[in-house]
């Protein structure tokens, strides 16, 4: 079982923060330009620097399976790039102000330079991988990149109503979100003679669905002040997501109305989602979404059977908790 | 020297017709996706079919390099795939509600969508360059693409005024043009023992780089119904191109004076437009740039010297003469 006791990003990166310092030197490296508008732009974007979770878990998987040396700081790095290139398409796409609890590229930019952009971090990212010259961590990560943007395309269909069902909703998340933190650990678990990276390929993608449903969740039950998002946020926006889904079944014909209604509504009131975040509250949604999070999270406990105790397992399985806990 | 007589893309595609036939059948099965929203865009692409110049350039650079088989043609794919992802893209941030006659994903889906698949395109491009294990071929594709990138932020910093000179417009048209024609040449090049790829790589530069100042002089003197565009739309647009920047040093301060109005007022009028091109013709400007197209011209024909007569070479030195010549 995953620990129980809080765990922190500060404590998971603990075995690896050097490491972590090194990759971000690499990514302010990777993405510099003689073109100064480049620059600008990265300098907005180095400042942000973010979580830096996915490269911990490439950085993690890396030291469980071997050395972990200048090769496995880049790939962290690129790892870390490629997801800052989606968020940045993601938040052009989304048309987001802020991300971060800082204005996006679009916002501050525009839109043209938000998406141009990221087509520049994401192409920067290919050609350093191209340069490491490592075949296994290039398939990976090229597979990776194509399937999240199938999976920003099945979330524009998940907006699309009711029949959005839990196969979709899975095939989503494991293409949105669960595929890069599935490769990040690949792609770590690649050092020494990778005598893990299955498992640890797994494990990702088991953690990223964990994560994903924990994070569709906290739209339902968060509040403002924790999440930074108002609850019901996914609602409002039509997107349909794990707990709505789980309770549709349970719901009588007149709550399965009212939440039809809230679709057809280009623009619900707050009482309106309240009134639906209720339903799906009472019939057992949220309740169900929260033991497949956990199911999800046993499971990618289960991969790291095989791998002997060390620092850097504990902080894999601290991950899990991490990644089911957090308040965003 | 160039051929003086009338070529057409028809002649020029002759020698590799059957390959490159093959190349657009293998670019159909690259793009299919087993997710239905992704196959609707993809009908409407491949409907448009385009003029599939780069893979013709990549499949006759094949030719005059070495045996032209699977393998080139699925790199003539590429390049096309690659070409189509920057399209999908650049008339996302174009706002552009029209592309070779028919409606822009972005119009025909939305902005969201053509976003995504830009990103999808251009991933499965990746994707299908690493599984072709060609290593030379994937350094030349990636670097390409970034150059693409860099020159989509220049192109930005064209509308931004006067100040936008020469080795401005050079390093712009390198690499939003030149880099893609350059690339498709050397890694077509790249057949048999590659005799001829440093030639084939600059070739394709001088080519790429004579292909769009003849693009931009077309808005100085085109005819909208030969063009498909009015006539001083990059001057609508304040897009600085050769022509201008050719004239502006003949210019007295009253004709610059209004080519600074023209450049300050959000929404010119067709007249101020036509001022500003008949003071350009007056100045030179028009004339000048074709002179650097035609100088170009023969410099990318002078990189064909090496290599023996054939049908292949006289369809690359024919490629030169449709570039500077054609009328979109």
């Amino acid at each position: 079982m995953p620990s129980q006791t809080a765990v922190t990003l500060e404590s998971i990166k603990q075995p690896i923060q050097a490491e972590l310092d090194a990759a971000f030197q690499e990514l302010s490296r990777i993405v510099r330009s003689d073109f100064s508008m480049i620059n600008d732009v990265n300098s907005h974007l180095l400042k942000l620097r973010g979580k830096l979770f996915r490269p911990t878990l490439a950085l993690l998987a890396a030291r469980v399976s071997g050395e972990v040396g200048e090769r496995e700081a880049t790939l962290a790095a690129i790892v870390e790039l490629i997801h800052v290139a989606t968020l940045v398409h993601d938040d052009s796409v989304d048309h987001s102000a802020l991300r971060r609890g800082q204005p996006t590229i679009n916002s501050l930019f525009s839109h043209q330079v938000s998406v141009i952009m990221g087509d520049y971090l994401y192409s920067r990212a290919i050609v350093e991988l191209v340069d490491l010259d490592c075949a296994p961590a290039l398939k990976v990560m090229s597979r990776v990149t194509n399937e999240m943007t199938i999976g920003e395309m099945r979330q524009l269909q998940s907006h699309d109503g009711l029949g959005f069902d839990e196969r979709d909703y899975d095939l989503l998340i494991k293409a949105k979100t669960a595929s890069l933190m599935s490769g990040a650990c690949e792609v770590g678990a690649l050092s020494g003679n990778a005598p893990y990276r299955e498992e640890l390929r797994k494990y990702g993608l088991l953690l990223g669905m964990a994560f994903q449903v924990a994070d569709d969740l906290l739209d339902y039950t968060g509040s403002e002040a924790v999440t930074g998002k108002p609850t019901g946020l996914d609602l409002k926006e039509h997107k349909i997501t794990l707990p709505l889904i789980l309770s549709l079944p349970s719901m009588s014909t007149a709550e399965r109305d009212r939440v039809q209604a809230l679709m057809d509504d280009p623009d619900p009131t707050e009482e309106a989602v309240e009134e639906i975040v209720g339903i799906v509250q009472d019939r057992g949604g949220i309740k169900a979404a929260g033991e497949r999070a956990s199911e999800l999270a046993e499971n990618a406990h289960d991969e790291l059977e095989g791998i002997p105790a060390s620092e850097a397992r504990t902080a894999l399985v601290d991950c899990i908790t991490y990644a089911i806990e957090r308040r965003r």
